[in-house]
């Protein structure tokens, strides 16, 4: 029983250290800590194969924290075993350093937060519910490589509550990923009070159960117990594919000192004048269960799994390689392709090039033409169909990045706003994302409002104008208006170390550009040059506004039309349109507000020149309509729209 | 068996309809209409208690078509039943109407859309998995005014991979509401294949049962045994909260027609050249299955449900007032209260004046105060804690406005980002949701980024340009800095028929403002005049902004500081405070982008005026700190920075 003695030992220890580090912040979840104290210790002192000084190292075991608000165990942990941290070099974390919790110079953030210094942590949680949807995702990348992994997540019960949980617990199932250890920690209490009935162990058992796990219902302070489910999970996931084991681990919020026990303890760190009392709390339970460290019980197991060398990248072919290659090489004969076939053939083209490209889809991949990718006999393995579950597949998605992979993410764009929450968080864990959401605006036309996305240029939009922990952009939004813009900028994403978001649309559209055209993050086209207006359209829009050039030349309007497909865009450049059309502008988009017109108004506000602007939007929620064109004139967006518009701007301007 | 020949030769009538609808459409899913013919036959025909001629009579029994893209069956039967539509004054439906599905004129939309002029439907559905939390709200709403109302969910079984479906389940077993029937249509196939094992019939049974409910395995085209089904729903609801059933409807994708089962059928009208093929088919499977209908066999059962009058509404007391009677007098003292604090008391005050108030929180009610409405003991039954699933939450709110409360809904501002379909389908249909997003922006400090709600204003501001197709504004976007601020915009909230968005603080923030003081939507307060710079803040940044008043003057800038607590605001008086100022203005907010700076740069870029505007936003992804301060001057959003950024701005604009 020496182990387990020594596990108790530390246990102790580490809720120790978890309340030291919370009462000094002022705030934090001690009591959660307490519960995972030996779950966490015998995780990371015995069981997972990882090495403290490389805590990056590919070939280790990894640890996602779902239940992000319990990270003060595991940077207990980090910094007794020494777990390297920092930003830029690495160095093994101490108990100072466990003492800056929260602090704003700190790399020991809040929640998990990788980017912020802290490479243990493959995601940023504490926005709940995510964790096993990445795990599934690291595990999937492994899987790929070869790389012989375990993946253990620690999922709260209140916190499964989530439906994201049900469906990374569907997806695990799908994909028999025995890699992959979920451990449920009930400890009873969520923060309001009590937990549902629905998320207690007993019925958190039957339905792990009915979802098809093997589930071990264990004492989750009995190390024996804990010890022995690991094993097993080892022995199951040593075997390969097949029934995923889960634990339900029943365990005490506030384990070891009565006095933070029960209802009415989340969320509040000890008081200064308390930290004693609770302390002898804990002494006396360490008595009581026989608590005695023996050095030498306890060691870090070795790593090793075998990771291959980095796969060779291969430059992509251009579109008319790509579709020659393909066998489409008439495709373009009728000088219409929709952006979202065009995806179809550069995230195939793509995927050929560059082994590490990985490919993403929400039951709609006939949709979103992600069928080219997973149809392809070479591809295949590396499609993964997630279902309707949106938010699971970007959680899915973030684990692949972190797993070394470049996910590509398709569904409609409308479908996507079920993972906002999820796409930020990735994007706070520094994840390499690249979504992909079709069907955008209301060029969709017939299917109605349930499925066009609307406010999403403004959401991703918002992004644009912030950079990453590390300094890199955290969003470039782009909106290609053609199959060539479309192919080349799926290939500038791929190139892109950073999160990226494509909308591509359902009807054909007009071939404007050709292989040789230059499309860039950041970058624009010009496609009508003119003096007394500039046209600023994206996606969909750019016909429609290059079809009212004739009818503004008619009105004596000469016009500048340029292809906004990139947000954040060249300030400057486009200032210049501006001024040579004499500072008038007129943005057109088929979407809701703050979206491109809002970009633009924002640099021409704070250029501080002579500029007037007319945003042309959305402005009543849509309905159905046979075609685009109903859409659009119904919406007062259709050329004949843009031409009026625009002489009614004018007019305004010079009466 | 007479009824069982009437029914299985209405549901031949019905999915012929279906087809020629959706083919003459060009779109739709006609085998998905196909697999619901018996079970919407049932329901519609006989089981339902509803009036045709009045499809929103408060008393009926409702329909929520989760899987809306199988709605031509339900606008066959409308049509066939001559149930009424329209928009303003209503007609019975007709076959003709049926026919001018999806076209830009007809209020018969691609998917559910009772806005469009659809009153029998109380929501909009076709962003799949949200239709069952809305029928639980309809259920609670009805349960609250003692009507006795049954409420029927139709649910595919792809689409049960949703989360939300989960969450949902969970929800309706917490509350025993044994008046909403979850019907899953298990008709095997999905839109890119079979749905997952996990969502077959067999695994859902299972799923189902663990989560508690009482089962029926039935046969989705024997009419015996829907009719049975539905019967021991009936005997169930009417014995009042227990149990509740689910039915697992076995169904097949394209039922009757050999020719549109299997894969590959769904989203796919039948080719005019192939309808008479089809219909051939059908009348064989007629034939085979003993249809025959006799009139008078299937009669819709009459309403027998009471209604309450419209209870009274009285009006709301002052803050101070309601402080009073709340015994909280003296809270105001120390000058500081926070507006998550000021919410609490306001959305007491708020329910006790309006009976058809509701509030729903997501297990963090003494975070966002909404205990205050909840431990209130005239008000705890109209407080439903969602726990940790804020989807559900959403959609179970929009059932509440549909069955005519008033829902106000309250979070962590971030938290509420996974609901952002849910609200955009809410809005949609019209719901009158009061969200209240808490812990906004980064002064909630120590939790780091995964609580903090950062592109949240861009998001909702996009809707504040648009309309819904009744004319109502379709967001207002409210971001009080002080207490008795976020009470009055409470009030309004309440009193204004329409979806709104608050952002409430963590932090304690001085009193600026008196019971006096009007608040309005759209509204803002002018809290220093100037006359060199126009400083435009909102919520937590007014403070900032205020405290750095002092070292502009110190800087001889004169600057008018206005809290621009509205998005839409009225542009005119901004414009002309902009213009006392010699045009220059500075926003200040502390969230990404596109929110509130960016409302301002499109008012002050389509006046065409002379502006030079510089907005302050945050512009990296934040981490934890201890207290806002911190926080701040990271972000360089200090008052410091903003005294900084305005010295740069003047400098720069007068060289």
């Amino acid at each position: 029983m020496a182990i387990d003695a020594s596990i108790h030992a530390k246990a102790v220890e580490l809720t120790k250290l978890s309340i030291q580090m919370t009462t000094a912040a002022g705030s934090g979840h001690p009591s959660t800590a307490a519960s995972l104290s030996h779950l966490i210790t015998c995780l990371m002192y015995q069981h997972m194969r990882y090495e403290p000084a490389n805590p990056k190292h590919p070939g280790s075991d990894r640890l996602v924290l779902s239940e992000g608000h319990a990270v003060p165990i595991v940077y207990a942990a980090c910094a007794d075993l020494g777990v390297a941290i920092g930003k830029g070099k690495l160095h093994p974390m101490t108990r100072d350093d466990a003492m800056t919790l929260r602090e704003v110079g700190s790399v020991v953030d809040g929640h998990p937060n990788p980017l912020e210094g802290f490479p243990f942590f493959d995601s940023a949680t504490g926005s709940l519910g995510q964790g096993l949807s990445t795990a599934a995702g690291l595990a999937q990348a492994a899987q790929l490589d070869g790389i012989a992994k375990r993946i253990f997540c620690i999922i709260g019960d209140g916190e499964s509550r989530e439906g994201q949980v049900a469906e990374a617990l569907d997806y695990i199932m799908d994909a028999k990923l025995t890699a992959v250890l979920p451990i449920f920690n009930c400890n009873v209490y969520a923060q309001s009070d009590k937990a549902s009935p629905q998320q207690q162990a007993d019925t958190m058992v039957a339905k792990l159960k009915a979802f098809g796990y093997d589930v071990r219902d264990i004492n989750g302070h009995d190390p024996n117990a804990i010890l022995a489910a690991l094993a097993e999970h080892a022995a199951r996931a040593d075997a390969g594919p097949g029934q995923p084991i889960a634990i339900v681990a029943r365990t005490t919020k506030g384990w070891g000192a009565a006095s933070m026990q029960g209802n009415g303890h989340h969320g509040t760190p000890i008081k200064p004048n308390e930290v004693d009392h609770i302390f002898a709390e804990l002494d006396a339970t360490a008595a009581h269960v026989g608590a005695a460290w023996t050095d030498g019980d306890l060691a870090i197991a070795p790593i090793t799994a075998k990771v291959p060398d980095a796969p060779a990248v291969t430059p992509a072919p251009s579109f008319t390689e790509a579709l020659i290659k393909f066998g489409k090489a008439d495709a373009l004969a009728k000088g219409k392709f929709s952006t979202r076939r065009a995806y179809g053939v550069a995230v195939r083209a793509a995927g050929h090039a560059n082994p590490r490209i990985v490919a993403l889809d929400a039951d709609v991949r006939g949709s979103t033409y992600a069928d080219d990718f997973a149809k392809d006999a070479d591809l295949a393995a590396r499609f993964f169909d997630c279902r309707i579950a949106e938010q699971n597949m970007v959680s899915v998605a973030a684990g692949f990045s972190a797993g070394g992979k470049i996910p590509f993410i398709s569904t409609f764009a409308k479908f996507l706003t079920r993972a906002y929450d999820q796409i930020e968080m990735s994007i706070n864990s520094g994840a390499n994302l690249k979504l992909i959401g079709s069907h955008a605006g209301v060029s969709l036309g017939a299917d109605g409002p349930s499925q066009m996305a609307l406010p999403d240029v403004a959401w991703f939009r918002s992004f644009t104008s912030v950079k990453l922990p590390d300094g890199r952009p955290a969003m470039y939004v782009l909106q290609p208006s053609d199959a060539f813009a479309t192919y080349a900028l799926v290939q500038a994403m791929a190139a892109h170390d950073g999160p990226c978001y494509m909308r591509t649309l359902r009807p054909d559209t007009e071939l404007l550009y050709d292989d040789k055209t230059e499309f860039t993050l950041g970058g624009h086209e010009v496609i009508a040059e003119g003096n007394d207006l500039l046209i600023v359209a994206s996606g969909y829009m750019v016909h429609e506004a290059n079809r009212a050039l004739d009818g503004l030349e008619e009105a004596g309007i000469s016009a500048t039309l340029v292809d906004l497909y990139s947000l954040p865009f060249d300030e400057e450049a486009l200032l210049d349109l501006a001024q040579e059309n004499n500072g008038m502008v007129l943005t057109v988009e088929d979407n809701y507000g703050a979206g491109v017109g809002g970009a633009v108004a924002s640099a021409l506000a704070e250029d501080g020149g002579s500029f007037t602007l007319k945003q042309m939007t959305v402005e009543r929620v849509p309905k159905s309509g046979k075609t685009p064109d109903d859409l659009l004139k119904l919406l007062r967006l259709s050329a004949d729209d843009i031409v009026r518009t625009a002489r009614e701007l004018m007019e305004l301007a010079s009466p």
